[in-house]
């Protein structure tokens, strides 16, 4: 769809949502947008507490960052929920809901458990809590398209 | 500074702060990726809820999109702290960190504010205070590199 198309599109579904209380997505590209910015707010995150891990970073943050990780994580499973292929997100991920969801849910659980723990017991009880709750690339491996 | 040398060079600095609780960085570069991670973060978070206030996303994430901005913007000046010129900040972060400092303080607060009142009236009653307190262009147009 043209750009033009786009925004006339979405005034249009604007319009018609206007007075509903339903979730409004504008077209397709918006909802993949939506979905790639949060998945790229935990990469972020992640990112900010390997390099904190790795001593690259000042463990001042770690329990600020791993919030941030599961805070964001509770918005990503409904950004997923409208069936709109494309982006960097298998098929699969639709195909496979039950699993995905479930998936989703125990990222959610397992950052939540970890950012209390940095939240009380700061890097040191958390550390041993981050490859458990972090886990990337299990869920990268079976419904993310590789990079290029 | 090669790769190997980075390394090098994070591991001699990582052993010299091993027995210190100082702020370790392993090099100039990792300070640079350290905050950039935080400014994509906010600039992911930002996109989202523009988005939203577009209605191209769903307005249930948005109380927690506006929380997670000011849970970032809490980390972010402390990764402005080193002065180490590069990425896309300009020398005056710096040469102005008086000034700097003070919008970034005023960021958090704003955004804290911000965040609060999603939290407790939603949409509807942290939609006004949005442009107030996502005051990105302004600093970013004092302090950012241009984009090319």
């Amino acid at each position: 769809m043209t750009r033009a198309g786009r925004v006339v599109n979405g005034l249009a579904l604007a319009a018609v949502l206007a007075s509903s209380s339903a979730v409004v997505y504008a077209d397709n590209q918006d909802v993949i947008d939506y979905r790639q910015h949060i998945m790229k707010t935990l990469g972020e995150q992640a990112a900010s507490i390997g390099m904190i891990l790795q001593q690259k970073a000042p463990a001042d943050n770690f329990a600020t960052h791993v919030k941030i990780i599961a805070v964001t994580a509770a918005t990503a499973k409904k950004a997923f929920e409208p069936k709109v292929l494309g982006g960097d997100a298998k098929p699969d991920v639709w195909n496979n809901w039950a699993d995905f969801s479930k998936k989703m849910d125990n990222f959610v659980a397992a950052t939540d458990d970890l950012a209390k723990a940095a939240a009380s017991g700061g890097l040191a009880a958390a550390q041993p809590k981050v490859q458990g709750a972090m886990q990337c690339k299990g869920c990268h491996d079976t419904y993310r398209v590789p990079k290029k």
